[in-house]
């Protein structure tokens, strides 16, 4: 994620708990011991090992206490951490090594991780959305019957109802409601592919351990594997970015409205200057443009990582690790900020 | 659009007719009429002037000479064609002239016109993602299964069969397939509001009006304008992206698969060279990845589109109006491309 | 180039002439030939052939008619005009035909006849650049005293002089002169390779042949082939997005200030509105803004094309195909605007 | 910057130590107490305040020990820290406050300390291009007779020498170092405007202190404020992008070499596969590639924050603050992976 989360101060800014909680390397982690650990009990499930064995092993797993100095030099060794998490797993499995990570592959334990954190985070995208209708439908009841001057290509044209500025704020998040349950079932998926996808280490059982892992972890079972099929991820960042896009129209407005000779909004606890005490600045309003500029960005990295070459492409699948998961926090703070700043109108327009 | 689509011989690379004739300006102010026209049958419709006078006014609408040379100088002015189009409708209306788009507005003309071509493209998009469908699942008919070396990280992993291979190619685009269908209906919408959106000069007709309206034109009545909401726009931009991030992955991995040392597939009638008439060049592929990195770039520029201030934002509009129809007709080329690079394949994988 | 410039009606807004001229394919055709008239002229020079030789078939090149319809299915064919254009240039040359390109390769004509163009826009740039340092003066002695409120995260501050706000936007043109100068030996260049940019096929005469065709051709010669290396072409673009954005910014603020309730400056001809005759609309203000946020978008593409594979990259070398002739006609037209926009300035902010 | 820089695990791959040094948030902290103390010496030195209490309270700054909660709470409030650490710096000041950031801004501060980093990164960026030019003028010693494929269009075209190849990879570092040295006085500039960025509250002694402070932090004093004029800062991020670009080609080339099929290159030390440890991964070859598109992504999110309205744009310049220090710190890791890769490299080619 970008700095400005992580960071002492300006995380006070930029950053959201909720978020920040859930994109945690911890969460990471213990997403991917989530995986083996369901692995480890598919193939128990198929009778590939006793379930025995399944069941001490998956405990072991759940309750693993990961080397974290081995999983950094690991990762730099090879690029990714799952290597290094699985030998150090086999090793804690003694006799039961075998029923660690078996046939499967790296990017099954990263990609599901990933899926597993998506699954966390959209319930939050939702309630949010939510949240933010509601203060709007608010606002609206409040002032929606004022006036404010209509404004097209910065220039003023005719009085609208705060109503109708409002509703250019609220609709798009109808339809951001929509756009996530339709593409939930593409991203929440479980990655099960084996060393190049065929899932052919697995054989005869993988369809079979995919469903009971799929089961086990809440998440959609795709059939096949998508190592190199990124579309689902890449549409997941589209709608993050379509989310700041709309707060970020708000924002620009609100900032635009708050202007002296504008007048047409108050705010309370606008920020102030180093230079001018007095001054009340729009911080909140203007963030929202920030964020949505930010992921407007990043956006077009994540389709060029759909040119994803082969069975895996080492190249485009770190691209995505460096940018999606500063969308979603970068989406999340969007929305949280979004929420400050309804409560920081105490007014919109003119009665009359 | 880019140059290279209506280029002297750039054309021969990049443009594809079929989308052309859908993009060209004629069309685009025959769609621009076709909104004038509908306008005026519903002022009729709705009793505002006679229905004499609204059927006389929308058939001149329908048949109309426009001066290009006014429009040209119109444009150069106003920032938009729409008032000088006006101005030659309602001259070439005389008495009638005030059943020329009285209540509507120039981004009502012009969305409505751009959401009619958006219409008249997805058609082609599902028939071409079809054909691509089925023409891959002819490949894997005739060499599915046949042996390659399944390859990650740009290393030799393990054996995979071509079909498995090819379902990489082919699977996304059954999801583009679900897509396009769920997000039709939030970009083939008509465009009413009037000068600010609030549709107050069509009062109390409007709802009647925007009804009457989107089922002559084929379009989905969204029951309100979305001047400023460009989500549904954005989303279109997503989608053509995705598509063509697809395809880019096609035309990656055939070009590695071409390669001498590699020599995976085998193409007839690649390019030459200038230098080295004997080379023969996976022209085809390489353009799949060219597009798909010029769609993956332009995406963010329709994402920065959404910070779009106030009721209209003439910036921000004018930003979509240089990008999507480009990305359309990249994706038509790239579409029709990847169907005739797979009719120059003529060989894939070993048998076993 | 993006159709708005081409356009029938859009082009009124979008297009510039003089660069229009500059970036037309007739102008790269004859870029084309320039190139092989000198490179044949070069083999002349060095004794690969005759100077009887090089001096007719070097004029018949001068001179040749190109059979467009050929060009086009050639490209459509090869991926690249130059196959074609040189088995027609080798067919008029008759038993002269090894004259014609041998040693030569495509890129080496492309390339340089791009380098060509781009020596044939500087110019433009520089004027254009000078010009509107002399508008902003200009208005700076005529408005400089006055006074408007100096805004701070889009809050009133403190009052500024007019003088203050232009140099914001004078400033930076004069380091883009800089910049302009700094670079122009990095992109103005000789493309000379061969079919492998080795130069091999030319041994020993190449280096002589290069300093003699560079001379030929005003371009510097960097000693070697640059088919692979595009950050001169990539950092061509930087400055390029670096002009729009300074203008951009000047455009911003320009619609900021002649928003109703500011009123800091008094615009004449400003555009028309469909809906609302009366209105004054600044067009120009905002198209600078779109046009900067477009090359900021565009820049992106560019920047990935320096992923360049091998001696030559089909796929990243037609994306800069696709982009940076818009980039630069963007970039004409954003100059030209800003021009025209400071003539529309009839007043700036408050004597005192 | 990107979570992946200071990730548990990810960090191993991505984060580089020294550039991790010099972009920590302790020295950006100690870079905003440079400024102020800076500042209040020059008050000193101007007059404005006695010498005797200039050398007491920056002396005072110097040795600060800020309360960082404070400062996160300010940033929270304020949208920027400086406010709260001015505050802070004043209480500890007591009676000399007032020789604490009297007539300064925090965007003086905060983007001197910008200035500060990149003087502080410049000489490492110099000192590894340099490595590198020589690490490849080693590896041309070592193998630069030996042969390869020449490759054109991911096709095999004419042999070439392994010189060749690495004059691709070498050749653009020393326009990079020319680029370096040319920009190095265009973004190394102190910052010092005042609250609007005129220096108003400076007057008359604003251009003596400029000149002081210059000196005493070893920046080029640009003679006025460039609050609202960031190309020089987004010409920097074009630079670092140019960097990573042309590190990628040198990624992506060897990636292909150290295909099997090809074997023009042979590493030692590759990643490991979870799923095949037997499996030699390019790791650090594939890293360049997602670096150098990591960072043509960002350029774009840095050209669009050039539209920068006003005196200062919270949302414009919150931007940078997301972007310009991971690119920074991808450039740097870049160059490093670059270096370790040269040191993988045993055997490029065959000999003759």
């Amino acid at each position: 994620m970008s700095g400005v989360f992580n960071h002492p101060w300006l995380g006070g800014l930029f950053d959201d708990a909720e978020a920040a909680a859930i994109w945690a390397p911890e969460r990471q982690l213990s997403h991917m011991l989530m995986f083996e650990a369901a692995f480890t009990r598919a193939l128990g499930a198929v009778g590939t090992i006793s379930s025995g064995v399944a069941q001490t092993t998956a405990s072991m797993i759940e309750q693993f206490d990961t080397d974290m100095t081995d999983l950094h030099h690991g990762t730099a060794r090879d690029g990714l951490p799952v290597p290094a998490l699985v030998a150090q797993l086999r090793q804690a499995a003694g006799e039961n090594a075998k029923a660690v990570h078996t046939g499967s592959t790296s990017q099954d334990v990263m990609d599901t991780a990933l899926a597993l954190s998506i699954r966390e985070f959209n319930p939050i995208l939702s309630e949010r959305l939510n949240q933010l209708s509601g203060a709007l439908a608010d606002l609206s009841q409040r002032f929606g019957d004022n006036q404010i001057m209509g404004r097209t290509r910065m220039q003023a044209a005719l009085p609208i109802t705060v109503a109708d500025r409002l509703s250019t704020w609220a609709q798009p998040l109808d339809l951001h409601h929509t756009r996530l349950d339709q593409l939930r079932p593409r991203v929440e998926c479980l990655q099960l592919g084996g060393a190049v996808g065929d899932r052919a280490a697995l054989t005869p059982n993988a369809d079979a351990m995919a469903a009971d892992m799929a089961a086990r972890l809440g998440l959609t079972n795709p059939g096949k594997a998508w190592h190199a099929m990124r579309d689902g991820i890449v549409e997941y960042a589209n709608l993050l970015s379509l989310i700041t896009g709309t707060l970020g129209k708000m924002g620009q407005d609100i900032s635009l409205m708050a202007t002296q000779g504008i007048d047409e909004i108050a705010l309370s606890g606008g920020g102030g200057s180093s230079a001018m005490p007095h001054k009340q600045n729009p911080i909140l309003a203007e963030l929202l443009v920030t964020l949505a500029r930010y992921n407007a960005t990043q956006v077009a990295g994540m389709h060029h990582a759909l040119v994803h070459e082969h069975e895996r492409s080492g190249a485009a699948w770190a691209l995505e690790w460096m940018i999606l998961p500063d969308m979603a926090r970068t989406t999340a703070r969007s929305l949280s900020a979004a929420a400050q700043l309804c409560q920081q109108i105490t007014h919109i327009g003119q009665g009359r």
